[in-house]
């Protein structure tokens, strides 16, 4: 098994990068495959007293920033750490490929180098989330705004595989976010979807509210990317908020002091279970290799996690499962 | 000054509409005009002692529930208290309504019975919602779903004049939800409405991201009602999530059980702050009369409190407010 990594993807690159390599190394026996400007790579791992043990280099002198166009991937910045990642993945020299870059760069890499999976006309990033007592997956979180009906049902089928085959959960319960649960609420695009969903190859569940996710009434949400993305940032943003409020409560007068301490250990779980980069990066999820973005703030651990996330997506078979389910619904389609 | 009030709309009508009734009378002198079935609503008072002090019934017998489809308004369920007081408030019987019920229902009645302000072509429900350390407009929160750029400059247009006249915010800042602060972000809808919101009377701040909602980057924050349905229920979701694991915290053990004890007045003011029904009903924007929705489970408190609301709107002339804002508008696009 052998991952590709953007050396050069995330705020903390190219150190905790190569730090998360190492530990994946250890931890998981992956080879890795990191793309960047050589000299750089190796100067850090020198001075940081990196183990390069199964660590490759693949020289590629760009970096794809945040303030840059997407498109810029293909063309002025086609010899960032990115790009080469990209095009390695798409020629088969390794099984996935990881990066804290930029998302909307890499939606553009994973949807015009590496190419969609057949019968998948759209890409979506799928970001799991923590519920009151577990977790669900979200998808889209927005690498695509304008959504059909066939769109939507295709990210539920594909939330629903991943959520089964790597996060082990049993039917995952497919739900449609809606304004409402009746059926024929919404506008154009849910409604066209709900009926398309029905008789798709998952456990679809029907419209969810979106005051029910974080109660853990679906393992897969589905939205359009700007609905998607509109959920995963106002979670964080209230996360943050109540976090704040949290805080403020305890460092307040003697006896939130007093409290705080006595209460530390369940403050750090809270926190800890608010955390959603705990489960790991993204998987884009309806292109043909296993591609993952880890969080642009990620640390080592944070890569590390992402690293063991692609290679349970290739070992798996994903892509398989999902070209399964989409002919499965062709078939049906054609009866 | 004369309030219309449905009294059969929310869980806890008519009791709780009737009781405050009562205190509004009390606090803010005004004229109620209370519509549904008259024996009901007297038997209600006399049995709860409830004084009727400046208060009169209008006949209606039937009552429009959240199960009915919100156009039976204009056709089986036209005898029912809340298309009753549609109609009054039409004929110029009150000056203002406020209803619990059916915010379908509600919508509905505004635009096919008392009908929109001239040139506003769609209506919007206003919400206003807790941040960090104040409060911020969400509008649309689900009266259209589908919206046009011309519409969602409406939305920013009147919740602007709203929350000027109303909760005293000098030159609000109206920023449209996007999935990214750059000017080119979003869709179609988005993109339009950008450039239209840049040149309409309002101090448009350009696009916000949902992360930066709850810390307070906007004081109207400008969406779709279908977006701005999954905003507002989204913050009701996750503020039970966040208040129940709370809870869980301070229960568990003795560390936490005495922390709870020297803790209560802040977790109770924490509630307080994060309890929108705090700031009353929600404004249906965009019609010829002012109508308030108050919250379905209100109690007599959140009535009261939606009936000096609805008395606001009605003494700032708010109609009056909007009409100039549509001409002004126009007139700056003939120039």
């Amino acid at each position: 098994m052998k991952i590709i990594v953007d050396g050069f993807g995330g705020d903390n690159a190219p150190l905790a990068v190569l730090q998360g390599c190492e530990l994946a190394v250890k931890e998981y026996g992956v080879d890795l495959l990191v793309t960047g400007d050589e000299e750089i790579l190796k100067k850090t791992a020198r001075e940081n007293n990196i183990s390069l043990d199964r660590i490759a280099f693949y020289h590629a002198p760009g970096v794809i920033g945040m303030e840059d166009e997407p498109t810029a991937l293909l063309k002025e910045k086609s010899d960032c750490s990115m790009a080469a990642a990209f095009n390695l993945l798409k020629g088969g020299a390794g099984d996935a490929f990881v990066s804290g870059g930029s998302t909307g760069a890499i939606v553009i890499g994973a949807n015009f180098i590496v190419k969609r999976i057949k019968g998948i006309k759209r890409a979506g990033l799928a970001t799991v989330i923590p519920t009151i007592n577990g977790c669900y997956m979200l998808m889209d979180a927005g690498a695509t705004l304008d959504c059909k009906p066939e769109t939507l049902t295709h990210f539920g089928m594909m939330g629903s595989i991943y959520m089964n085959k790597i996060m082990d959960v049993r039917e995952p319960r497919v739900g449609l976010v809606n304004v409402g649960t009746e059926d024929t609420k919404g506008g154009e695009l849910q409604q066209g979807a709900f009926s398309m969903m029905q008789n798709a190859p998952m456990n679809f569940i029907g419209n969810i509210e979106a005051r029910d996710i974080p109660a853990g009434v679906a393992d897969v949400a589905v939205a359009d990317g700007f609905t998607g993305n509109v959920i995963l940032k106002l979670t964080e943003g209230l996360g943050s908020m109540f976090s704040k409020k949290i805080k403020d409560m305890f460092m307040e007068g003697l006896g939130g002091k007093l409290s705080a301490v006595m209460m530390m250990g369940k403050i750090k779980d809270f926190k800890k279970s608010m955390d959603y980069t705990e489960y790991g990066g993204a998987p884009l999820l309806g292109v043909m290799k296993p591609v993952i973005k880890a969080h642009g703030s990620s640390n080592p651990k944070a890569f590390k996690n992402a690293i063991r996330q692609a290679r349970d997506f290739a070992e798996r078979n994903l892509i398989g499962e999902i070209e399964a389910a989409v002919q499965q619904m062709k078939n049906a389609g054609e009866e």
